[in-house]
């Protein structure tokens, strides 16, 4: 059967994540429902990069899709995305080795964060407010600490038995775009709720709450004050996942120009 | 009693326009509610420089407000910012002269339109998503013949006897930016319905759909064309409104980066 690579943008605001969902509402729901009208088969395998939560966005998750249609990709994108609601859009359909796996395949992977240092009128499902000043030198510095292999236990819900907690953080930079401030993480994998605690911990730094050693002290010293900061879903992007050979060096870019 | 100037960004999608109207919910409306409610004063004019249609979006509309507060400026934004809905901000405001007014003192106005040539998961509020290809260098040609003094009449509803429908159009820009194409306007005074059906206009061009000719000749023989061609009021923003003294070189930047 042949199997397609996609590349998925949604608005995750009116969804409850990526995962389908007997009773909610998902992105991988809608995809699945848009397949089978596009093309008449209900017989198929749609597997993701990984999940996203409940209201978090993506301007490029990627899946593969198994599929028995002669249909050549830029005609299965078209007649799938004719069928997805406008908050969902394949932004590309390219047929993919049999040995392609959008989630063991992929090498790495990378988050926006957005945060408005003022209310923004086109802003509320796309980033978070935060009224406080934030000293971005402070977050930079915590930034810098954060990245690296650790273990970000504090930093994730991820039962400890089931899989290690330590992850490495490629990147954790932090950019200043006109009114917004722009958290970009990469790592190789993820945990559930990482790149939201890690926000909210940076915020809190640089807020003037949260000292950048006692930031230090959750990578060694289990806490529950991450669980407590975790940022808002609305401001959370998952900007992009890098297979071998993807060119690495992106630049981050906010969606808002403000 | 003090005036001050209001410069607000709103998001038109939920709105009747800008105008106060009776039995629907506006800009001006919202405004004004939240200035009482931020005042506890019921005794005041707010004035714009211009109204904008339903579903029509503002970076920075202009208003004067005359009322008997002692409230510096920034608190008055503030409280009045904390009575408004999400998606209407006021982000300025001024103590202003009481011989400045919002509308007669504007010696320009400025309007983005934001055309999509993809499908966007975010955009559907805020552009106008043309499927068709566009040749842009047949709508520049087109834009710079609409550029100067000429009578609109056939791009606009505005009665012919109640005012001069001889307009000049100081720009007219086409200008790619990523998958957007962004048309700016700027002219000293508009007439009602004139940007969306220029953009119109200049898509049918762009299309294929009309020759720069018959563009050409719908300003000198009256033509019910260019109504039928009006584009979406989804894809507008009164960007700008200039007043003596503002520097006038400004580049038009797009909403979204996509």
């Amino acid at each position: 059967m042949p199997r397609f690579k996609l590349t998925v943008e949604y608005a995750g605001t009116r969804y409850s994540g990526w995962q389908i969902q007997t009773n909610a509402r998902t992105i991988q729901g809608e995809l699945a429902r848009a397949v089978e009208a596009a093309t008449g088969r209900d017989r198929f395998e749609l597997y993701g990069s990984g999940r996203t939560d409940a209201g978090v966005h993506a301007l490029g998750q990627v899946a593969h899709l198994d599929i028995a249609t002669t249909l050549p990709p830029a005609a299965l994108r078209d007649r799938v995305n004719h069928e997805l609601p406008t908050d969902i859009v394949l932004i590309d359909v390219e047929k993919a080795s049999h040995r392609f796996h959008a989630r063991h395949d992929a090498v790495a992977r990378r988050y926006l964060y957005q945060i408005a240092r003022r209310r923004l009128a086109f802003g509320k499902p796309l980033v978070w407010w935060v009224r406080d000043p934030l000293d971005l030198g402070v977050m930079r510095r915590v930034a810098a600490r954060l990245q690296g292999f650790h273990d970000f236990r504090s930093f994730t819900d991820d039962e400890a038995g089931e899989k290690s907690t330590t992850v490495e953080l490629t990147r954790c930079d932090v950019v200043e775009a006109g009114s917004l401030v722009l958290i970009g993480v990469e790592g190789s994998h993820f945990l559930w709720k990482l790149v939201r605690r890690l926000v909210g911990v940076l915020v809190a730094a640089g807020r003037g709450e949260l000292a950048p050693d006692a930031v230090e002290a959750f990578l060694t010293q289990p806490s529950d004050l991450p669980a407590r900061l975790t940022a808002p879903a609305s401001g959370l992007f998952l900007e992009r996942v890098f297979y071998p050979g993807d060119q690495r060096d992106v630049p981050l870019l906010p969606v808002l120009n403000f």
